[in-house]
């Protein structure tokens, strides 16, 4: 336990000697394992916890009989110890035989291709870049060094990744964005000669999809971290260090600030502009500008579905309760000056 | 149709010579076609029907005039007559050459793994397995008898599915959960130790995401069935018989009981509990726990955008109307008193 | 630029030695590019545009200091436009050796065919038919001429495209619709006995999933358009030239009429018929029938979350305020009859 405090530079109290061979929840820990107080109202579960050794904060030692690894952002720590215990497999060495790989592409050193993964024309791969088995990546792609990409992922042609961008399955990034000009009888494309450009650090969870522009690039900020089954659409400017949560769809030339969270299920209607620091609840939809950083809501909240269609159905009638409610104001109001 | 009646466990009333082709709706149905009463509101088509027999409770024959098969619950035994007609293509035989299975594979009888499937270490495939066309399942994942993946379906390393399980194109199952701890100034990733342990007889649709759990395992029980598009956050609990409609999303750490129905499009926050025998209606958000059996519903009800936007207005004014009501009552009650 | 007059069957007023090389909006366009005036507020962009040449509207012109293309709907003339400087590469020639081409499927004319595609038996591809990297197309599915699949498509058996129909990557056509009929105890699979047929000009986006029908076909008109992560049950039909915006859900046997506009993230339940000319607004759910044309909404507007909470709560007592609203009232009309 000692190495350990060493590499989450945390400060030991307790036996280093100590073994921990796992990690796991206050509740469910078992003797060997570490684990953390992050939220204060799990602080009645220290006293009962069979962890081995707990991260924790300064201000909480007291009520903590445990060995204590002592930090001051203890949910940070334990993220940090995942890493250390990270037991997903390596990635294959080098490059599969049934993997497809244009001669024209430019290799990092130490670059895995798994099997049945398909590597266009012009595409440029740093070091240590892993593309997962039945990867297509399109012509002229480039990803930075430490890329991954997980199975069945597939970039479009001009997709470029920063450093360490980490994609999972069945996700698309740079299918055209949805562009049509209606001529009176049909629809006619506008191609979407645009690309995308990603940033430093950002992950993207499965089944997530990213449009290419339509004349400029998309552009995803440095450290985004993107959940699954998100839409962003063309255009789109995503700020550095936003999150956004699963099932989120963000509909074309919108731009969000950094830092923000987009709660599960949210959506942006299209050309809309929101700040940094901004909080959308979820499945709130954003249709107008947000200047200004806070958190913001739509809808209603959730009751017993009789109950909510009594309420529901003169939802319909709101505009005609406040004239009526008006009328009795003015004329109570005219009693009162009479 | 007497060997229909019997291996549908019908009661035949009719001529049990008659030959039976096809199934369509009452409406729809030609001679050889067999077809079901289900809901009673359709019952006014049993007289003009063209269908040779008909599925039916014993309640309504009176009103059928065709042959008939008599049966407690005729959407059942119709279910069961669908599996009789099934037109989908058999599996290929064996293992297709361009498939990349590893040696480390334990493969159950009669294993169907089509083209360009690629297989990780120290699978374990049970009887009857099959795996369509470009799937990939990752390392040490264990697959029950008769399991079915369509085509291009990722199953993550460690994820584990029961007997009979059927997943459709494009889902992904066991992609790191969405875990990140902010340090200040960025997302600091929780890498996801746990897995994927999906029950019997669970059918996924096409692309649909399961994640893995965080220190645990994503649980889904024996005979849930999910529909396309579903996300399903790390370290849900899914209980038996669950049904999850279209486009739903659960977000992470949710418990959701036995035979609840989450409708289309539905949403579940965090950390939620939610009750056996719970239904909630489409595009509804849950973000309080739920406690009792029942409907549960949020939202509004359609509109014209013009008037709706007349009452949504006002919405934003309903604290304030609340108040005032109050204040009239209030000084009613007075001159009353008075 | 008199050859771009040409093609683009525009009025040319200006410099037709003008060297056009690429497309920009009026605000980024750079000397050489055309740029085009669509929505009339951006007019006083015109006198600042650095860009060489405009598509505009004869009605505008005298606003227009720069070069003109003059058209009566600029913004499909800039559809057109994108056609000539797309950048998009060629699709390989031919049939990748790695592709895996049942010997049954009957081949048009300069089919392509990239690596690691699965083509099952009895599968007929017109002339010009793309098929990309990773795509499976499953038995006696038909793809009419022109047709692309991106990469990482999956059509299943009996699909039938029409002509000119583009599928982005990710997106699943054909997988089972969500039937089954619960006995009691579990849920009986209704196997999906019809298939999907798709018009001809149709763009489907990347991700989206359209299930097979039940008994008969769903069905896609001609010229619609869906973008990405969109969810159609089975046994709808939706009419000719539709657009469907990403991440809309529509639930089975739904019927859509023509030129409808189904927004961002909008729902429909089940068994509803909507009119031709309806546009239903993002996010929106449609749970009753649409008979007439016009633009439909359900939901709030956003609002700080602070203050949004105090109205939701409200929300729960509408109907009490709709009684004590009336109750106020007849008291008062007492009054003022007294």
């Amino acid at each position: 336990m000692a190495q350990l405090a060493e590499l989450l530079d945390a400060k030991l109290t307790g036996d280093g000697q100590c073994e921990i061979t796992g990690l796991a929840t206050l509740q469910n820990a078992k003797s060997g394992q570490l684990s953390f107080l992050s939220n204060p109202s799990y602080i009645g579960q220290l006293k009962t916890s069979q962890a081995s050794a707990i991260l924790i904060d300064e201000k909480f030692i007291d009520s903590c009989p445990s060995n204590k690894l002592v930090t001051p952002i203890p949910y940070v720590s334990f993220a940090k110890a995942t890493a250390l215990f990270d037991n997903s497999p390596m990635p294959p060495m080098g490059i599969h035989d049934s993997a497809s790989v244009d001669p024209s592409v430019v290799l990092g050193k130490n670059v895995s291709i798994a099997a049945n993964a398909v590597i266009a024309a012009n595409v440029a791969l740093g070091d240590d870049v892993v593309i997962g088995a039945g990867c297509y990546v399109g012509e002229s792609a480039s990803l930075g060094n430490a890329c991954k990409l997980h199975s069945n992922v597939t970039l479009y042609h001009r997709v470029v990744l920063g450093k360490n961008v980490v994609i999972h399955s069945g996700s698309v990034i740079g299918a055209d964005g949805f562009g049509f000009a209606f001529d009176g009888a049909k629809s006619v494309k506008i191609h979407q000669l645009g690309g995308v450009k990603i940033g430093d650090d950002v992950e993207i969870g499965a089944g997530s999809t990213i449009d290419r522009g339509a004349l400029e690039d998309t552009e995803i900020g440095n450290g985004v971290k993107i959940d699954n089954q998100v839409q962003i659409g063309h255009n789109c400017k995503i700020g550095d260090h936003t999150i956004i949560c699963g099932c989120a769809g963000i509909a074309g030339s919108v731009t969000i600030g950094k830092n923000c969270i987009m709660g599960g299920g949210s959506g942006v209607v299209g050309h809309i502009t929101i700040a940094d620091n901004v909080q959308v609840s979820a499945m709130s939809l954003v249709s107008q500008p947000i200047p200004e950083s806070g958190m913001y809501s739509t809808g209603t909240i959730q009751a017993k579905t009789s109950l909510w269609k009594r309420n529901a159905i003169r939802f319909q009638q709101l505009d005609s309760f406040a004239k009526r409610l008006k009328k009795i104001e003015n004329s109570t109001d005219k009693k009162q000056v009479n």
